[in-house]
């Protein structure tokens, strides 16, 4: 069954630039993954260090080993520490609209 | 410039299925517009009456253009009033991953 998340990130001061430039690199192999079906990370346009990631993929489980690699593992790690606190995540349940389908 | 929104709705006790089939009725004609790039509605897998909607648009110009139809005012005007409150509107600014482009 299709997983989908949102996520919103708040970067410590000044590292907004750092945590995108990380999320870009650690999903970089989504684009060869055929289970992700959307993974958009975006910066709020209202200045401060709000960041938004939107996943979609075709199970949780595919979500999951996508995670597992070593260097995703290192990347995520690192992305944590320049938190100001874990991520809200919000588990969503797709309803219908325009979007990538598996 | 592409353009992408994520709003929080929350519905009025019991109504959530009635806002997403507004949302669902009022987005239908962008599935052959080619500037809607992304439109995800989905519910909270949390149980609540939280609705998430997720926008991409090749610009906000030719986003407010597909709302400006009789039919959609219509329609959006019904969903918000089936609202606890305004819909909690974050404009995004997209950084990359993968998503569909215009």
């Amino acid at each position: 069954m299709t997983y989908a998340l949102i996520n919103r990130l708040t970067a410590k001061p000044g590292r907004r630039d750092e945590v995108v430039a990380n999320l870009l690199d650690s999903g970089a192999s989504f684009a060869d993954d055929d289970a992700c079906l959307l993974y958009l990370v975006a910066e709020s346009t209202e200045g401060g260090d709000a960041i938004w990631v939107v996943d979609l993929w075709t199970s949780e489980e595919r979500h999951a080993e996508a995670l597992q690699g070593d260097d995703v593992r290192s990347v995520v790690k690192d992305t944590l520490a320049m938190l100001e606190g874990p991520p809200e995540q919000f588990v969503i349940r797709p309803r219908g609209g325009k979007h990538p389908e598996g």
